[in-house]
């Protein structure tokens, strides 16, 4: 096996995107198109891979970091020349350097990888990746001559009324021997309407040259979409988002609605697992088995493990222990790990806060920063007040406590194993074992003081 | 360019909608189907627009008001007994009328633009509108002679095996010579199963005085959907929301499903914008660039300025402001004014109320009818409580003021700048600057009261 | 007609679908495959009707109960050797003996009787259910001879590269003379690479002996949809789905989105209702007519009236009286009664509680365990405190009576009839008809506490 290389156009302004964000930033399933692009070629482990990007793509670097090389094309002068910005770091090498672009996020490896070994076995100069389809129009055509050799990439501007029915078309992926290549890139000229050196005269100034070009037919058209505007970015999201589904489903996660959840790359979710439609599932999460996540939830690096079930409710980087429960309509913001068998409602919020094993919590309430035994029961619109205006205060809540409704409990205050706050009660001081705070006045019925309320002025009321 | 006309028919009943609402009133991407259809016709700028409407249909013309005229068809005897309602506003004028039907809510002014040009360039006195379709079950099939002259219109259940096979439909919109059409309305029967009065015997009627019949194929058949049940009633809502959708990818927002985004028609969206899956926007919402709209929202003639924020919130009638933000699962109702860098966590609602710039409202509180100056933190489970029960009272608060959790601010209401209300007082009077209101009762502990409470008799609580 | 009898193979482990769940009991829109089949089959009212199951799988039984018998096959050694344990209950029987599986959840009650009709007919000992498909890969497929006559089915394997042309496929149904059956099942044997014994040599042995075997071509192959891994799930869902909302569809409904509307089998929905996006209702739910249910809401054994409306809000087991309203985002736990024109807004909460007419509850509020009567207003964030951490208390509330916001309503306790509640305060005794009872300290007015104040520290807030 030759030397291998690879070469990412990332550099494209991506005018129809009509964006601030660099065009091969934008996300596909959460993952920029040029990091998917770069995850599946670095299955293939090419000895370098170089990313060409624009002047100040900063962002790009960013994100990627080491995993690849970068040059810079100062300025957009067509894949040719962005090709040949690489020059430096790659000519002096023997070996098959392959080209894409980074605004092609379906790539597989796999159909890499079999463009690399088709190169490598015809012993070709170049290899151009080809695939079919229904609808070429706007595409390249292939056209091979009678043995099935290619003898030409035909524009579709400058193709026949039989060139143009010619349903193989240039996929923009090559396989080059690298010398060759950087040969070759010199003798391109901008002579054509945009002024732009274009990476497929290469092709042709190989063929004049007598130089073996071979194309490799790809199996699925699909893989090769190009990202040019939004839309072209939708529906590369939902081929993505179809091959997640399908690989979860096969692993024994049930999707009530594959075509409309939307699951991250990477995301692991144990089997009998229930997802229902419309779920928003982000990088980093992981599901265990047996795990029912209803609709309207969205989980964004959660961990829940077995027998977890959450009803429409939102989990931010938090943690949800086994035969826990959540929802409809609550909310763990980050930091937050919510014990076995616990019981969370409606309407709940927890922050940066740990709750013990069967703690019950059923509605309209927030607790934050704070540390929680197991078997509490939290009453409804029960208030952690951990903010002074300035900063953040912790409380302590011991097993078996009681916290009535409506409770404020304001940190930092610790309450105790087996004690009871009233409802109603603003709790500020410590509260003891066995003890049960209350903050409250008594109640006294004023006798017909529904005349003096405005109430008794309103005949619909009387 | 000739006098041109257009009548839309809109009096049929529509019976397999099986609804109380008048069939053209059903909504397609939230705007009337009666409505589309004129919306359409009048970008072509007609001398005269009539609506057939069937006697009664008051909510017709209370939707379109002057923007057409409108005639009674006060027997349904059929679609020439409709047009010949429109005789005494219509048949002295020479001119092209255009003719269709109110339920096709998919016609663009561009195909009808092409229809009329095409029926005066061909100098023809009745020109039908056709399409190409896979299935042409069920529709008249336009018969064409050698030269491609229309010959005759064949309705499915006279069709011989041979024109069954025929692809081209009627679409049962027509440009007629606005003289002869009149002329011909009165010499058709009904003579038929129905005994009602058929308007495409007027082109047979023409046929056969030797008057010139053509036919416009127009591109795309879908645009030619007319809706007679619920189900016809969803496609043409997929296919008109497939249409806005792609419009706003084109123009830079992005659509992470676009399939299952519902924006109505006259909606603005910003470039940068993102929408995720399942968002409602309902006409009259305007959003900026570069915002964020989470599955689960609603929009309602909601302003976003940009790089506005919104989980799985409902907005209704409200504004938000620049850099501000709010979710999940929190709920602006009409008339509500959000400042700029405004942050409105979860379970909060906000009703006729203006909130000044960076104010914070967190979680599970109400602020309606109320002023809110800059910079103040509202806290936990705040309500401000505005109704007594028979009128709603306005409140006050001004900057840097701090309300504690679970606080009731009862207007009216004047809470000052740089003021602090205790958590759990309920306030009823003003506070003035740099003081802290309060009005709650002290903490007792009540030691070993535990024994006291059923909790203890309760094996599972000790 | 002769005697008809079933026998539903459910036997099958299923290992692709990769569960601790029996595989027939996967449901499809709210239902087990077994019982899909089940149901159809009932309809043909068979003499009897025999389901197979693996040993221990009691689930199946107390699903299904006594709609069928039950014999175990306790080794899974092949359809033949399932069909075999049926023996001692349908081999005296003449008759025929329809053969389906338990997988297959979406075959109609009305082909089959085609089939059994075709059958009968043909005067057939064995006639196969078939179907076309396009992509017949991996099916058996039906030859036929001259005449049209079945010769054999070949399976994919085995099938020449004419025979996997063809396009006629063996669904796995068949009907048989059931003594014929019975005769010929012994002599199946299992030299095969699975060493399992087929149902399909069945049909070789009858064509080897003369016996007439004849094929029923369906209809729609989509009907043929076996159950074998969890994308397979996924489809037979999506097909059911659009079935089932079809019909809703053609009796009135609106769906804005059919293909992302989740609706059970067996739930009645009138006409003039509409349902957006994404709504989820299960199995047992009621709606009638005029009803809107926008996105986001959960319907589970609900009962709604007419002219109810439903704003993403969960609905669990209670009844919504007509011209009622509730959301968004609240949620109504099991034994709910919601009176005619009540009122419930954003954030609230009922379980087991009773709301006459006309009786208010906008915000931030739970009603657990109560009796209220009509025309009463609940204030934000009032708590029905109905715990005390060992049992639930009941709680009235008169008609016309007037709770403040923040209040806790302590059970059990009586509020009378045009009572006043003041905000802020905890109730623990009964309030006399026109009286307030009221809870709270007086609020004071700490002047220039502000200075004292951490908030006074923080140069973001001077």
């Amino acid at each position: 096996m030759a030397n291998r290389f690879t070469v990412i156009l990332a550099a494209g302004k991506g005018t129809r995107m009509k964006s601030h964000l660099y065009k091969v930033l934008h996300p596909v399933c959460g993952k920029a198109m040029v990091d998917h692009v770069l995850t599946q070629v670095e299955q293939l482990h090419p000895a370098q891979i170089i990313t060409v990007i624009a002047t100040h793509a900063q962002a790009v670097q960013d994100l990627l970091g080491s995993r690849t090389q970068y040059v810079e094309q100062t300025e957009q002068l067509g894949t040719a020349h962005a090709v040949l910005q690489t020059e430096k770091l790659l000519s002096q090498h023997s070996g098959t350097t392959l080209i894409m672009s980074g605004d092609t996020p379906l790539f597989t490896a796999a159909t890499l990888e079999k463009l690399f070994a088709y190169h490598e076995q015809q012993q070709a100069q170049a290899t151009i990746l080809t695939a079919k389809t229904q609808n070429p129009f706007g595409y390249g055509r292939i056209i091979r001559d009678d043995q099935g050799q290619v003898k030409k990439i035909v524009e579709q501007k400058d193709a026949s009324a039989q060139e143009q029915l010619v349903q193989e078309i240039n996929t923009g992926v090559y396989c080059f021997d690298n010398q060759k290549l950087f040969h070759y890139l010199h003798q391109v000229n901008n002579d054509n309407a945009q002024g732009e050196y274009y990476l497929p005269d290469v092709i042709e100034l190989m063929q004049k040259d007598h130089d073996r070009v071979s194309a490799y037919l790809m199996d699925d058209f699909e893989e090769s979409l190009g990202v040019n505007d939004r839309v072209a970015l939708a529906q590369a999201t939902k081929i993505m988002q179809a091959r997640i589904n399908r690989q979860h489903m096969q692993n024994g996660v049930s999707l009530i609605d594959p075509e409309h959840t939307f699951i991250d790359e990477g995301v692991q979710i144990g089997s009998d697992t229930v997802i229902e439609s419309g779920v928003v599932i982000k990088s980093g999460t992981q599901i265990g088995h047996n795990c029912y996540i209803g609709a309207g939830s969205r989980l964004d690096a959660a961990v829940l493990e077995d027998n977890v079930h959450v009803m429409s409710s939102t989990i931010e980087k938090s943690v949800m222990r086994h035969d826990s429960n959540i929802g409809p309509n609550s909310h763990l913001r980050p930091q937050s790990d919510i014990g076995p068998e616990v019981h969370i409602g409606n309407f709940c919020e927890v922050k940066n806060a740990t709750l013990g094993a069967r703690t019950k919590m059923g509605h309209l309430s927030y607790v934050g920063d704070a540390t929680l035994g197991s078997d509490i029961n939290i009453g409804c619109g029960v208030v952690f007040v951990n903010y002074d205006g300035q900063r953040k205060w912790h409380t302590d809540v011991g097993d078996h406590a009681f916290i009535g409704s409506n409770a404020n409990i304001v940190g930092p205050v610790k309450i105790s194993d087996h004690s009871f706050v009233a409802a109603g009660s603003t709790v500020t001081g410590d509260v003891p074992q066995h003890a049960m705070a209350i903050a409250r006045a008594r109640q006294t019925n004023k006798d017909n003081y529904w005349s003096k309320l405005p109430l008794s002025d309103d005949p619909d009321w009387q």
